[in-house]
């Protein structure tokens, strides 16, 4: 099926560097749209995929699910877009779409035979790989493109489809609003999209972060109080504060403190995590009827109304904007936490 | 206040047998009952309370949340109860009344001075220690008094009064219900009242026991599956399974098996604690949206609900009536898991 190419930045290994080169793109099917891909985001899992940090990878690997694009051709059964609308494409590719998971709106989690096809790193249907959005195109099956709204600009919103659905889902999913205290653990890629996100739902917004350095940025992105994690005081000044927690921090933290935050019913949803089990104390939960969730990006209803909720309130992701051949630095970069909040390259310049 | 008192069994100091004696009862204040309990069930926490595994504990200690009888007396100012009504008694006898937990219905998690008064091992907003249901007799503030439906035997009804809110408030929190599949962990005094409820709630039952020797017993019950936990095949062939986990057991068990049971976006309830911090891999939980809560006992409007659902159900425990001097007994066979399911004391044995 394979008849072009496209120009594309990829790992051609495990861990090595990135470069430009071509990769094969299929012909368009009946439901297949062509997106010229204008910007896409850099997210920190694109690092750990070509680290192969998760386990073997496919190579050569080209990153990116924050992707932001116009149609530039559709397939002859297409009747969701057209060419020249706004699309993105986030995290997945493609899915059963006939499973009690795909059914329900979580393609996510799609049961049928191989489940949900990755964007990149993943096998397709058709047997062949799939490349990701450090590319000049992408073909995809209609269903998995998103719209976005005139309201956000395209450089703003390729985050919007993996940092914001990822930091989106568990707010709606626990009722961040008015009248709630919602505390979101850490200020990065995702953290600075839970506070506008939640900020934009109308609850009373925490930062709980290492230290103040980001303070005055925090409170500019919609955050009410700011609180530094390194000092001991803010876990006995906010003890039974928030009625949720969204903890967007990979690194190991003690849950049992953060537990200790929370009202009575309260949540904490981990959407970052350690890669070595925690350890949880029981009564923690019990004591208060307590949850600690985990949250995973989002399924395409899901996606598209956190599109729609960031248009009418105006959000975008904070971004700076690269050139392609930044993009190795810009790893090294997001490794030392150096970036207000997400790179987005510019794929005019692959 | 103290104007009498009453025949009971307590442990005279921790760890020791119980025994006849008698402990002090306050006069009946305005809004004040006077009950004559006919049966209190037999808790494994009263074991833990009498054996101090949870901290100092207050003594003499008269055991017992699980209270069931009769309305003997009221206050000159209660309105909610009248002489010769059934009443039961639970975990709780008092609590501020005002605070946020409080008005919303979550006595148990009274954020007032002290927070909620414990039906024994506790001191009251009077000063005085708190004694429990192993008793002839018992005064309580007539807001923490349930009304027992006239559906239910009282010797039945009184383990309602913890096993049975304990397993129904996360079954109704978490939508056990028709097309639901329900799984219960461990089928002992909390699982057996899981398992009753679950079914009367329409879901489809399970129950995870170590081995198969209650399998005909749990049918019985109302579960639709019965399946060995000693049996790794049970893991496999179960994997992606339930909307909901109730665990009941207090052992530790490895909760990341049990997580794999669940469905995308399930839950896992722990109604039981181990004493030490249980390792979860975080991972378990975002893959899938997955939830792990704990729940303790229920509010007043829940635990009438309970009785109410119970009462239109034809639901109560299966019990083992004993006489009070059997009680050191059967804390023994309680704790070798010999008793099916739940013992209650006739308290006109005392």
């Amino acid at each position: 099926m394979t008849t072009s190419t496209i120009p594309a930045y990829a790992a051609p290994s495990a861990k090595a560097p990135l470069e430009r080169t071509t990769v094969p793109r299929r012909e368009l099917g009946p439901h297949d749209i062509l997106i010229d891909i204008a910007f896409a985001g850099i997210c920190h899992s694109d690092i750990h995929q070509v680290n192969e940090d998760w386990g073997p990878a496919i190579f050569p690997m080209v990153p990116g699910h924050e992707i932001a694009g116009t149609v530039a051709a559709v397939g002859s059964a297409v009747t969701r877009h057209q060419v020249g609308d706004r699309v993105g494409v986030g995290c997945l590719v493609d899915s059963c779409g006939e499973c009690e998971q795909c059914r329900a709106g979580f393609e996510q989690f799609c049961s049928g035979p191989g489940g949900s096809t990755g964007t990149y790193n993943s096998v397709g249907r058709d047997g062949e790989p799939t490349y990701g959005g450090y590319a000049k195109q992408v073909v995809v099956t209609e269903r998995f493109a998103l719209k976005i709204p005139e309201g956000i600009p395209l450089d703003a919103a390729a985050p919007l489809l993996c940092a914001g659905i990822t930091t989106y889902s568990p707010l709606a999913r626990f009722g961040a609003g008015p009248g709630k205290k919602v505390a979101v653990v850490g200020l990065g890629g995702l953290g600075h999209m839970g506070v506008k996100i939640a900020h934009a739902k109308g609850a009373e917004v925490t930062v709980l972060s290492q230290s103040l350095r980001k303070r005055e940025e925090g409170l500019k992105l919609g955050a009410d109080h700011y609180y530094a994690t390194s000092d001991p005081e803010t876990f006995e000044k906010l003890a039974g504060t928030f009625d949720l927690i969204v903890n967007t921090v990979s690194a190991e933290l003690d849950l049992n403190a953060y537990l200790q935050l929370l009202k009575p019913n309260g949540a904490m949803v981990q959407v970052g995590a350690p890669p070595v089990p925690v350890p949880v104390g029981v009564f923690s939960l019990i004591g208060g009827n307590k949850t600690l969730a985990g949250s995973m990006i989002g399924g395409l209803p899901e996606t598209q109304e956190m599109l729609d909720f960031c248009a009418e309130h105006g959000i975008g992701a904070e971004i700076e904007v690269i050139r392609a051949e930044q993009v190795n630095e810009a790893y090294e970069r997001v490794l030392n936490s150096d970036v207000r909040y997400r790179f987005v390259i510019d794929t005019a310049t692959i």
